[in-house]
């Protein structure tokens, strides 16, 4: 008998799934704007998907703003409230309930690794109509070092119990891909949240999709036969 | 004596001098949602900078809805609404006062060249403290296509006087690249407004800078010597 290698497949969430890069960033400017920083829009945009934390601290390096926990504490404070008044504009990205129905269907495990933390995260969850409690959900709660460290897709496929060597990690940023890479599982790009393929492509990723849509379409180039 | 090349600069407005592509972005998704029109704002992001009606009968395209133009009309004037809400969170982007102040003193013509209206251009030259009175501002209301087409860059060439062969299009998104293609000047691509470098060289940026004040750094790569 032949083995077969199981293949599960691990998300990231914001730009992934759901639509809601877009808004982070412009919650991001506002949360900086509030602590007198003016950064472009557009550097804000390529730091999304990290740690909130390194995010800061590469955003606050870029302008020369002395780094103090209290600073850091505050501005995700605002970040959070901003985001709270977007999240009106969020929507689950084309094809993503269709996604992980499918996956659920075949019976491939499937979970989600976001570097935010579960009070961002649950209001995403609702619109993509996933229950945690019966989703493996890992966020920044739950690891020490978030993206692009590889320790959130690592305790994905560790919940899942599955080998990470056979897991398709599906990100929209960069960070996701780098992540990928450092776990040792299979980086698949999107470009739902506003990167270009070969930026993706250039961070490791096998394969690029339009979204969650194409990704369905395409699902048996990355292992995801029944 | 030798004869020597007069330089010129020819300028795209949103996202090359003025930090606001995102701001429409967000206006854009709302326009639509008005509409009952859903679409991921990664697509809104990769058609900013190009006709708006082109960039209207495109999006409604890919949501496979009637194109009528009383819904254009509806379209554009709820994004104008919507960008006037947003406005007070566009900045000009770092050195793009410099830049043009450095091109004046150098006596290298410039001018700027947008997809944009006058009704909507004037917050963004207001915000840069650029008197249409005293430059050269071509708009969508000068011409009788948009970019990608090439009038635009032309138009602003001959308003200067100058051979737009000599002439350095600088902009931040795809559609200024083809337009500086078909206009026969150099495209120059900036990332300012959330494109990947890959994507502005592939449709023929000859230099790709981060923003303005990178731009002027290297300003000699790229015939702005004095």
């Amino acid at each position: 008998m032949m083995r077969r290698t199981q293949t599960s497949f691990l998300f990231d969430l914001d730009g992934t799934l759901v639509d809601s890069v877009y808004q982070h960033v412009l919650a991001w400017q506002q949360a900086l704007h509030s602590a007198g920083i003016e950064l472009s829009v557009w550097r804000i945009h390529r730091r999304i998907g990290m740690s909130g934390g390194l995010f800061s601290e590469m955003l606050l390096r870029e302008v020369s703003a002395a780094i103090t926990p209290d600073l850091l504490e505050k501005l995700q404070r605002h970040h959070a409230e901003a985001y709270a008044g977007l999240v009106q504009w969020v929507r689950p990205l084309p094809g993503a309930k269709d996604l992980l129905a499918y996956l659920t269907r075949a019976r491939l495990p499937w979970a989600i690794a976001t570097s935010g933390r579960m009070i961002s995260a649950q209001y995403n969850l609702r619109i993509l109509e996933v229950d945690p409690a019966s989703v493996p959900i890992i966020t920044r709660d739950d690891v020490a070092h978030a993206k692009p460290d590889p320790d959130l897709f690592i305790a994905a496929a560790d919940r899942l119990g599955v080998d990470i060597h056979g897991a398709v990690i599906v990100g929209d940023s960069i960070w996701d891909m780098l992540a990928a890479r450092r776990a040792q599982g299979l980086g698949v790009g999107l470009l739902s949240g506003g990167y270009g393929q070969d930026e993706l492509a250039r961070s490791g990723a096998i394969r690029v999709y339009d979204d969650p849509a194409d990704l369905l379409r395409h699902i048996d180039e990355v292992g995801g036969r029944v």
